[in-house]
């Protein structure tokens, strides 16, 4: 395999080497089948046995009970944010959705075409702190109440879910941190995820619903409803395949690496290499409120933008790549899905102290960092 | 590469043997990234070339007119089955809908869901000839005029768009056929296809659409809105980037080949093929009517249940897979989508007429033919 960089990115992520290079192996023959992975038929033996160990270790590793439906669906996470409302809103209940980044914004946003929403905004601009929930009212009996875990654009992140009231059912967008930390699911009606940051590549979304909430409350055609899906098994139509196999060979890795627990003390202490190399360098400055850092999307400013860019092409140089800042917020920005490991991330510290040593020179004067949209910290 | 089968399997399709090796390279390293195709970003200039590479291609290969925008989007023809009325179907208008197999019938059950739907129905059972447009009335002024322009399950296909009324849209569900013949872009309001048949692998739909038609009649979530789509150039969200790297693979290989227009020359002399293999034979009959014979679907029966089981299982022992009937139709099927070369149709009816000549004797005697859904001819 040829010398592979080390990729930073927000998603697509990186995926490790060993998930690539039997992906590859399938592309050309899956099992004794004599086709390749993407011409496998999706009524094969081959191809239920794969499918049925997805589930089988999606359920195991995120630790899914009984009351809960595992659905891999088409699309993203921003099919969910159509699916979610069109059927659990109804025209005359409000759904609560937190404010916490542009994607949570963008949510709401899609559920309001489908009935009132109640969105709950963050005190501070710039999302740089979570919203408070104990400060803003929520509607008093919402169809349900959203959050978005991780904020992948700005790095913050809910160190586990938020309370909602008894009753209320929580729906969460866990598209950057699903198996990057343990979940209550049973505390969930709804969690869902995008496959491109830590469950493999684009192409589908993982859908975790409490069965109680298949049915859906309006009239839909069938690949809008869950209750649908669910019934077929997922295969309502041919399954995106070349991305389920991704996710299979991921999850396996992750169950070989020692499963989510150990993917959560893997991701403490990415975190942690880089916030203290941020926090004791004088020279990087966090974007976010400590209190609300997300463990898998740690972003910074450099002194100055001259400073950023020449960041990114230094870094560029060793191997580095993808560590721009979401397009809205600018600086830079480490994404530490599972598949960056500890050394990646030590590789990364060492030069970002190298870089800061290097560079102090061209630092203003102290006092002046003002970076557009950094935090006050 | 290990020795590849042939797949006459009616979808997921197998794929030329340069399209897998293409993709297999790409998947360790896709061109001078250091990740592979299942990591590249979306936003990077590399995705950027490779998505207009594709939608050019298409553009060329399927002689889109300029009115017509093309868009790749997640899912299947399924969602396609969802979005196109909720799009273009207003709650107090009709859409004629052309019953000619169960995923016909299908579209027209999902449309339902959304406004009110006229069903055209074959005059004969069974799905062995198309529906009469001329006996049976349309609605006057429908929203669209939908119709599946080939019937995968039994094998019967179009040979050309049906009229519509002047200032009647049409639409069309092509999955089983674009790119295997020229298609009148200019005729239609919406053709779309997914792509597991002649278009690569699963996990997207393609859809040509007349821009007259892109606003939606009601307000959608914008994953459901093909002007959403189009507004965002099919990058609403991070796209299926495996499924379009293999329909970019798929789209060059025509090219080099000949384009639609060998493609199509290929269909009508791998079709003869089988057909005069079947008429001359005195032991297989065709399953439909021969006016309406599909040229990328072949149905036939053998003589018995247990001759066609033996017929699977000799031709699997020639390597030769995926020959069995639809579930709901049974019998033999072939389906020759653009991958599958005249030279696997040699090879496959050489087979037939060698197994017909070998188990002419199992043949019960002349007249009691009569396989449980074949047709009357």
């Amino acid at each position: 395999m040829p010398e592979r960089r080390i990729s930073f990115a927000p998603g697509p992520a990186m995926l490790a080497t060993e998930v690539v290079t039997a992906f590859q192996t399938a592309v050309a023959t899956y099992g004794a089948t004599g086709l390749g992975i993407l011409e496998l038929g999706h009524r094969s033996t081959e191809f239920a046995d794969l499918f049925d160990d997805t589930i089988a270790r999606v359920r195991d590793l995120v630790s899914v009970p009984e009351s809960h439906e595992v659905l891999i669906l088409h699309g993203g996470a921003r099919m969910q944010f159509a699916m979610l409302p069109v059927n659990l809103l109804r025209h005359d209940q409000c759904a609560d959705y937190l404010d916490s980044g542009h994607f949570a914004h963008d949510a709401a946003a899609e559920a309001r075409t489908v009935g009132p929403v109640h969105e709950i905004t963050p005190a501070s601009t710039g999302y740089r702190r979570l919203p408070d929930l104990t400060t803003h009212a929520c509607d008093p009996s919402p169809a349900y109440l959203h959050y978005t875990s991780n904020n992948t654009e700005i790095g913050t992140q809910y160190p586990t879910h938020p309370p909602a009231r008894p009753g209320t059912w929580l729906a969460c967008d866990a598209s950057s941190d699903l198996l990057t930390r343990p979940v209550d699911v049973s505390a969930h009606g709804v969690i869902y995820a995008t496959a491109h940051k830590n469950l493999g590549t684009a192409g589908l979304a993982l859908v975790v619903i409490d069965r109680a909430l298949l049915a859906p409350v309006r009239q839909l055609p069938s690949y809008l409803s869950y209750e649908a899906h669910a019934q077929a098994g997922s295969r309502l139509n041919t399954p995106p395949i070349a991305s389920i196999l991704t996710l299979n060979l991921v999850l396996r890795w992750i169950g070989i690496e020692g499963g989510v627990a150990e993917m959560s003390r893997r991701s403490q202490a990415k975190a942690a290499l880089l916030y203290d190399t941020i926090d004791s360098s004088n020279f990087y400055t966090g974007l976010v409120d400590p209190d609300h850092r997300s463990l898998v999307n740690v972003t910074f400013a450099a002194p100055t933008d001259e400073l950023e860019r020449r960041f990114l092409s230094e870094a560029g140089g060793q191997g580095m790549d993808g560590l721009w800042g979401y397009r809205k917020v600018g600086h830079l920005r480490a994404s530490l899905f599972n598949s960056v490991s500890i050394e990646h991330c030590e590789r990364l510290t060492r030069f970002m102290t190298d870089f800061a040593r290097h560079h102090r020179h061209s630092r203003p004067e102290q006092g002046s960092i003002t970076p557009a949209t950094a935090g006050a910290t």
